[in-house]
């Protein structure tokens, strides 16, 4: 669970196509407050809309990371990126970085950093030693966002959540699993990069005891039907002994994404799994709403949509970035009831 | 998949409680035929009843590696062991481990390794890159032991169900997943021990493609109603993708072992939870038996509880240890029929 220094410059390397920067749009959507500027090397063009820094001028403006805010296809790291991350290190700054490449596979970042004091921190990699679960309950309220699939708005159902939360009055905690998640957080545990046998363990560190009236929001991960990584999502259910879920889902998906073999379970099927398997460690969670990414819906048809699941299902069904969450974040604060099985 | 060098010469270290050599009475009792013999330390009193040999002996006589066949608590390796291990290898046996302490950090044995020409060989650990699961069906038959608990022989209905079906003249290959397993085969993967991301993709290369009779008997890991291990039992049961399951249960067990807080599953509810997770990957699975660890009951009281859990499920019933397992492997030659559901 590192802590990242904060604010960040974000960096944006040699990209040329906007939605390549997703993650950099992410840390700027959902920490701001904690966003300096951007970099990019000479061949890059896409901008976040940041002021644009040099690694240096960033350091002299009070800056604590380079973040790498982009994704590539197989998540290795390019040579050629190398020479702005090692002017941020000279200069003191940490580099924080998501790809599959180890920063400190690079002797050259190592060096820089050993001359400037920064850091390399690679949000993938955890050197805690970790707990296996335990079961036991703890204080304070918990609710995960689960998903039908992978990348259809886990992090981000879980981040909208957490602001419909402040705004409605409540204590509530942002747990990032994955990332990107964890670059806006500022810490947290990349789940699905620790050894099976601790997944469990890892979840119950990262969302301690708390105030009984405090929520963590746990960002999900994976699916309960996904044939690659349906362990993961498991042993995070287990471990964030969830009081309630938030099923995401993307209406356009017929099966899992890459996987035209495995059809997509029914919304109610999907509820009835996700509170089956969160069970054994909390027999009283319930679902408390569908967060639904209806982009590939005109306004019509997802009127449409939301109320046909609204009645199917009796739960407030939102699309985030059309509606907000707050009829979930509603449902969460209201007393609790058990839902019929 | 480390392919191990056999014959073995088991190693009992300091022990002196017979059933601290869990490890190596398995490997007595299920490949004896590799194995040569035993050795221990002066104050140590444990013996398999093989003959004694000192490692230098047992390389003259053409063992080609030493099994470390103790469990301790903590799984840590004390120094007091290493004379032992470090005589192996600068006679060229390798040293063959399943304790989470890795051999390589001790630079004695790293040193005695390269002068005598042996390996050291973490069997938890895998240096393979492994894949993430596909979910795509393979050809030939598999068949995974899973359990309502954690430690409640898995393991061992796994082994004896392959000997069961080799004498009823079918092919069949034991996969390991565990230390001991992985010992015994010579070659597996400990799937609790790999990133949490991969454990169906690795669970996909212990049983590959094989000719349509074939049948790869899967030793399960964990429990799907265990706190801390279900999401490697499910990730193991995805990329295992068996056409039959055999539930091991001990009807002494209340509770999950060390967990008296959460209760056991009946076993109708359990084999309906295993099918229902294993239908991802294989909608045709079924359960072809139940394997009781009975040891906890007198004749009569087995007999009695046999005939009524056959009753009430209408599958077999056996005690690997009391009745052998054939009645499960008749079952499972069988043609397919679905279960009812």
């Amino acid at each position: 669970m590192p802590i990242l220094r904060k604010p960040y410059l974000i960096f944006l390397a040699d990209i040329t196509v906007g939605s390549d920067a997703k993650t950099g749009a992410g840390l700027r959507d959902w920490c701001g407050v904690d966003v300096i500027g951007e970099c990019r090397l000479p061949q890059g063009t896409v901008s976040l809309g940041l002021p644009t820094l040099r690694p240096q001028e960033a350091a002299s403006a009070g800056a604590g990371s380079l973040v790498i805010g982009v994704a590539v296809v197989g998540g290795q790291l390019p040579r050629t990126w190398l020479p702005p991350l090692a002017e941020a290190l000279e200069h003191g700054l940490d580099v924080v970085s998501g790809m599959h490449t180890r920063l400190t596979s690079f002797p050259e970042l190592v060096a820089a950093a050993a001359r400037g004091g920064g850091q390399l921190v690679d949000v993938r990699a955890t050197d805690r030693v970790l707990p296996t679960g335990t079961g036991i309950k703890r204080a304070g309220k918990r609710v995960l966002t689960v998903g039908t699939d992978c990348a259809l708005g886990k992090k981000y159902t879980a981040l909208a959540l957490t602001r419909a939360l402040h705004a409605a009055g409540a204590l509530a905690t942002f747990r990032a699993t994955g990332q990107t998640g964890i670059m806006i957080a500022g810490e947290g545990i990349a789940v699905d990069a620790v050894v099976a046998d601790f997944v469990a363990g890892a979840a119950e560190l990262l969302s301690p005891a708390n105030d009984p009236d405090h929520w963590d929001v746990i960002e999900g991960q994976g699916a309960l039907f996904h044939p690659a990584y349906a362990g993961v999502t498991l042993g995070l259910i287990h471990g964030s002994q969830p009081d309630a879920i938030v099923l995401c889902h993307d209406p356009s998906r017929q099966t899992i994404e890459d996987f035209a073999h495995i059809p997509m379970p029914a919304l109610r099927v999907a509820i009835d799994r996700y509170l089956e398997a969160a069970r054994l460690t909390n027999p009283d969670v319930r679902c408390a709403g569908i967060a639904i990414n209806s982009s590939s819906l005109g306004e019509g048809d997802w009127l449409a949509y939301q109320s046909s699941v609204a009645e199917e299902l009796s739960l407030p069904v939102c699309d985030p970035m059309r509606t907000g969450v707050d009829a979930i974040a509603h449902r969460l604060l209201q007393p609790m009831r058990r839902q019929p099985e």
